[in-house]
């Protein structure tokens, strides 16, 4: 983490120039400062103004147009544009008026199986629904050097028995860099897991038993529906925003009206599907409220580092985790989303259920592999790490935004869109309450797969909803991919609802 | 594997000359043809009469020398000698008369975790309680290589998600070896597992509810005592043979006592810690006992590779699961314990529960790192695998024979032992039903860690065993230990019974 909260000692990294600029020039144009259609200064008063070089003034304009807030006129200079896509309502806000029930057993993997079975089916030209980033976005090459050295410094690391709590550098390398997000562990707290998913199972099995009941977000991502389904847990789906995460209110009622909840699982940054991240203020009232009512708190914290440059710089990010006094919070995390999707690595840090975890995790699977482990640790412990992440946060800003303009200009009047301050997807919500299990069919006859919006919750409240994955580049394929996608949806609405109301 | 069952078609790996030569003269050793103090032929006689090199002659005599069998008088040649070990008497066979008794929690994980514990608080000069191999028994250069071939052969390994059953290729590998021992898969039935620990997890999660009962070989490996714990299922103990596996006639008893049996866990080869081994009649009987009663029987094969190979080819392995017709085995096993004790790769067959096992795989680690298993599949398809598995056999061999030797020479009499035609532990009885806790307590005093036998069992019936580890080569400081501990047995032995009783 290059931004360390006040309270942390982690080292700080310089952010590069252009990229300071940038964030200055767009909240100059957001907040109408520079409107559009006023001409951008020229590269030469740039270069004077802040003494920059003219290749940094270049980097600026360039990284500006890139995101959509300039355009390049030939022979005239660069342009303010608004991107069409801030022209798109935002998602709505949940209703905090239901009464959330906990989940019937409604088999979630079943409905989960059925939409990923059938895409395999097919062959899919536009993936707009894999939840990573294209490869070539990730440290590859770097990755395996990093192997390589492991392999011949360690020539037994192959034969030999690994900790099943992990690594000891790994775990040391781990506790280092989660100071930046205001967390002082000791590489002991440190739990070292196949993934997060591992994660998850071991911190619900740590604190809850099959019948119990677990709070989560509603919509949130399928993979915790469908872990709870088989621990035999009972979902409670509590109200989430897409600004600001899950409502307070909602969740402190449900604990005032159900005695059976025995944690929370929570994704404070760029939660999925929403997108949000949780102010700080909920964050600490969450975990306030979570110990009073004596309920763990299960932070998932598998895509703070895809949080983009600027929203760290203006307000630094800090784990839920960070709050926590009694060891009542269990963080949870994974470096699939934003470094290596072929290491199944995933770490946690349990605090009062520490030694109960340890006991499940040996039970469950023993240990990691430790050749992963010491070949991340190596790479994390260099500076090329911090450039990566940095890289990475600024193509994904890109492919969002081109996304999100894709969206704005190909979709119907009605359609309604989150672009979040970072991560790898956009929440799509379809005008007249379209069903995206309609559009995932359509789409599919035409080799594009999309993740409909039922994937995300027990109940149907979603259904009218799109996940759009924005982790590859934003090529022709992808472009054409979307375009088509709108014509989908403009012709579903056009045609009105369907003669079974039950399609 | 290089002997296939009549039905199968695995093709055949011819076994070195000195070896098949070896079983011959071993054989009449044991069968009286050639006794004790006889002269062995001569090597030019050999030569002559098997038409063999003086090369493979001197194989065939240092070969039998190692294994206790014969030894050098200078000058003289070769002689016949029984082994010492076969002198002690085997271990007791268990009481059938004790009806058993489904387990209550009794905290086996505690129990197990406070041994451990102990014995990493002090140094340990002797480790003979660890249950693998010296590294250089396993082929840690050559999986290196392997493991660099497919770096290079896949830039992206490290970049890509890989597929939650398991990377095809290795499948192909795994349902190939397969058939020798007797199973006719397709790669499509084989599911790619972080290690068997998670291959039993995903087993049991599938066939049975935390409550239910599951009977288990007692004693059995105190990893799947913790297993059950973990899952909140009950162990039900029958008694087990340490000639022949468990007692298919307690087993019968049991399910017709208890209604809520669901599965029965067996190591049909080289039961941990027995070492038994069981006659096919028994296998093929369990098969049909458990599919009759309903009941899943679940199949950890993780040491059949490590039978010797002259047990191999007296009757060729033939996994339990090769007599299931109506998918009611789920067939478990790894690669730790015989190729890679650093890579977590285990794989399973689980029958009619497959797309369970498949679900409850995805939601519990998702996916095994692709890396090891492409790595794994290129090795494992090469001639040097089979190779390695003869020389580590054969190592094995070799190193269980002279720790036998050693306990014959050094422990009092009383002592029982169990010498099993493979693997690498041993099982000891000690006289008097002297507790192995005593023992334990009184070696690591001496920096000798041993596995008392409370740790395989919920009761306390095995306290008077030891287990005791022949896979490190077997060297001065091994040898030196083994006295040290005999000395302490004799000791406690010559002691008597404690005054404190709970002691």
């Amino acid at each position: 983490m290059h931004t360390a909260p006040p309270s942390a000692s982690a080292p700080q990294q310089p952010q590069p120039i252009y990229q300071r600029l940038a964030a200055h020039y767009r909240g100059a144009i957001q907040a109408g400062s520079l409107n559009v259609g006023d001409r951008m200064p020229s590269l030469r008063s740039l270069m004077r103004q802040h003494e920059v070089s003219l290749s940094t003034a270049m980097q600026l304009s360039r990284h500006l147009e890139s995101e959509g807030w300039l355009e390049a006129r030939p022979r005239s200079g660069y342009f303010v544009r608004k991107p069409l896509r801030n022209t798109l309502a935002t998602v709505s806000e949940p209703r905090m008026d239901i009464t959330p029930d906990p989940a019937q057993y409604v088999g979630i993997h079943g409905r989960v199986s059925d939409f990923i079975a059938r895409g395999r089916l097919q062959m899919v030209k536009t993936n707009l629904a894999v939840a990573r980033c294209a490869p070539e976005l990730y440290p590859g090459e770097a990755l395996k050097l990093a192997t390589l050295r492991v392999l011949r410094k360690r020539p037994n690391v192959l034969v030999s028995a690994s900790a099943p709590r992990g690594n000891p550098e790994f775990r040391a390398v781990l506790a280092k860099r989660a100071l930046g997000i205001g967390l002082r562990l000791s590489p002991d707290d440190v739990q070292v897991t196949n993934g997060c998913i591992e994660a998850l199972n071991l911190a619900l099995r740590a604190v809850a038993a099959p019948g119990d009941t677990i709070a989560v977000e509603s919509p949130t991502f399928y993979g915790l529906l469908q872990v709870l389904e088989a621990l035999g847990m009972r979902a409670l789906e509590i109200p989430t925003s897409p600004q600001t995460g899950i409502s307070l209110d909602a969740m402190e009622m449900a604990m005032q009206t159900y005695d059976n909840i025995k944690a929370v699982v929570v994704v404070p940054h760029l939660q999925n599907p929403l997108g949000s991240i949780m102010p700080d203020a909920h964050k600490q009232g969450l975990v306030q409220l979570c110990e009073r009512h004596g309920v763990a708190l299960i932070e998932d914290d598998t895509y703070s580092e895809l949080v983009n440059e600027a929203a760290r710089h203006h307000v630094p990010l800090r784990a839920m985790k960070s709050w926590d006094t009694s060891g009542n919070v269990i963080y949870c995390a994974s470096l699939h989303k934003f470094l290596t999707p072929g290491m199944r690595v995933g770490w946690m840090a349990a605090g009062r259920w520490q030694a109960r975890v340890e006991m499940l995790k040996f039970s469950q699977t023993r240990s990691t592999e430790e050749l992963s482990q010491l070949a991340l640790a190596d790479y994390m412990a260099s500076p090329a790490y911090d450039r990566h992440l940095r890289r990475l946060r600024s193509a994904l800003h890109v492919q969002r935004e081109n996304t999100a303009q894709a969206i704005a200009n190909y979709f119907p009047a009605g359609t309604r869109l989150n672009v979040p301050e970072g991560g790898l997807s956009l929440w799509v919500e379809l005008p007249n309450k379209l069903s995206s299990r309609r559009v995932f069919d359509a789409a599919l006859e035409q080799q594009i797969l999309v993740t409909p919006g039922q994937m995300f919750s027990n109940t149907l409240r979603f259904d009218p909803y799109l996940r759009i994955n924005c982790g590859w580049p934003h090529q022709q394929d992808v472009e054409q991919g979307l375009r088509r996608l709108g014509q989908i949806v403009t012709e579903l609405v056009a045609m009105g609802p369907p003669i079974d109301p039950a399609l």
